[in-house]
């Protein structure tokens, strides 16, 4: 008899988190990790002079990082517990000046492949209690699998 | 008569460099402004844990920081003195992991238009002497015009 | 008094059904227009050998073919009467391969600008009463004003 | 004693050729294949009404096709005799309308990776004698291996 256990994938809350601790740049632009579920995850990160472009707007570079890791952790929660996650290409769409109190970046399944994961992140500025979409990605995202040590 | 000025665009150089020093994330990354012509700039980075993904590489959003700023200040440097400028997209393709000593981003314009304007990033990594090209980035750049105060 | 007169815009519909009837390539491709309404457009192609790559999936180019118009004409659908559109990027992702019954592009305005236009377009592939989604396409649309006879 | 074998590889121009006449899309656009070199490969399309746009222009679907098959192209002839090439993503830019006489999609491997290759084609605008950039392609290709019956 067999038994599909749930569990089969690990929680993706603690990996993620794990992982998102062990990324320097995430820190270094004081990014933060939102709500994980299975297939979805979001980054927040508060506009100030430090992640700037000349204009005083948050950089496009800053709004690509947490939307390019908030897709990776959306493709990396629904992967086996011995897979690790690589980006293989993301484009960006910046459709307003990204100001506000907040950025968050929602990062969502599309498709699910073996080999390959497609996701797409909404990148939403908050200000006065009102969200506005400022930038669109979409990523694929690359499945590592068998390397030693690598499980994020 | 007529006479072409050579100077009826401004300085690249002093102008670009103004310019990137106003960039919060540039000097938040760690980033330096490398060779500017007229249609080409550089921006280098040193890799080390501030800018890097959970294996250590540096991320994928680092990368895109530094060769959309690339992109973007080839751009300008080929535009009128009252102009600005603004990412409307780009993709990127990372295409091995970035390690080594120094992040090279070689931003160049492929076509000036009078509203747009494209422009194709390399990102090289050097490593004892010798450079591998580990992401490829192309953008469209937005000419701003007619906006006080705007001119970068 | 002000009043909005919501005929201000073209019937989208007529005008769509008109500059679709102008573009060569989709009858030589074979495709039809679906439902228009503002801000969304729907192109159908029929699988067959015409449109073909070499292992008999539908070809990467023509579903960007029919993607691209639906994305192009969900922008027109919310321009003015005097304004015509030309594309000037997009990226697919494929998916899945393309086969079945039918394939439908449908092409959606997800933010609209006064020079640009960002839209989205979901191709979806049916096949025995079932729909998946085998291609994604984002577009960035140009508002094309002022030029004599261009309307569409 | 290990000799390579330059013909490890299978000759790419038969097996481009062969290739290339099985895809329907390209008889039906009226495309030809040009000059094929290992990691280069020329598309050719003439601009006539039954690629067009509304506006007389060639589609930015038939530039897609015959540049993404470029891409392909190039990338299948550093590929192993037993491998198939998938398109798994691109990106075009549209640099100014493609009319004339003649239009080249001329592609190249950038990288080659064991699973994806990625590979960028110039898409050129011939008229009287001289050569216009109109747009510009990069794509993601996949290797295939191990299925029967695909080698191409």
């Amino acid at each position: 008899m067999t038994t599909r256990h749930t569990d089969d994938l690990p929680d993706p809350g603690h990996r993620i988190a794990a992982s998102f601790a062990k990324q320097g740049l995430m820190a270094t632009l004081g990014a933060e990790l939102g709500d994980v579920s299975p297939g979805a995850v979001e980054i927040v990160l508060r506009p100030r002079a430090a992640v700037s472009q000349q204009h005083g707007f948050v950089h496009a570079g800053a709004l690509s990082a947490i939307a390019d890791t908030a897709a990776g952790y959306a493709a990396l929660s629904v992967m086996p517990a011995d897979s690790g996650v690589l980006t293989t290409e993301f484009k960006i769409n910046l459709l307003a000046p990204a100001t506000g109190e907040l950025i968050r970046a929602r990062g969502r399944v599309v498709k699910a492949g073996r080999t390959l994961i497609f996701a797409q992140t909404d990148i939403l500025a908050e200000s006065e209690g009102r969200e506005r979409l400022v930038a669109y990605l979409t990523a694929t995202l690359m499945v590592i699998a068998g390397r030693d040590g690598i499980s994020d």
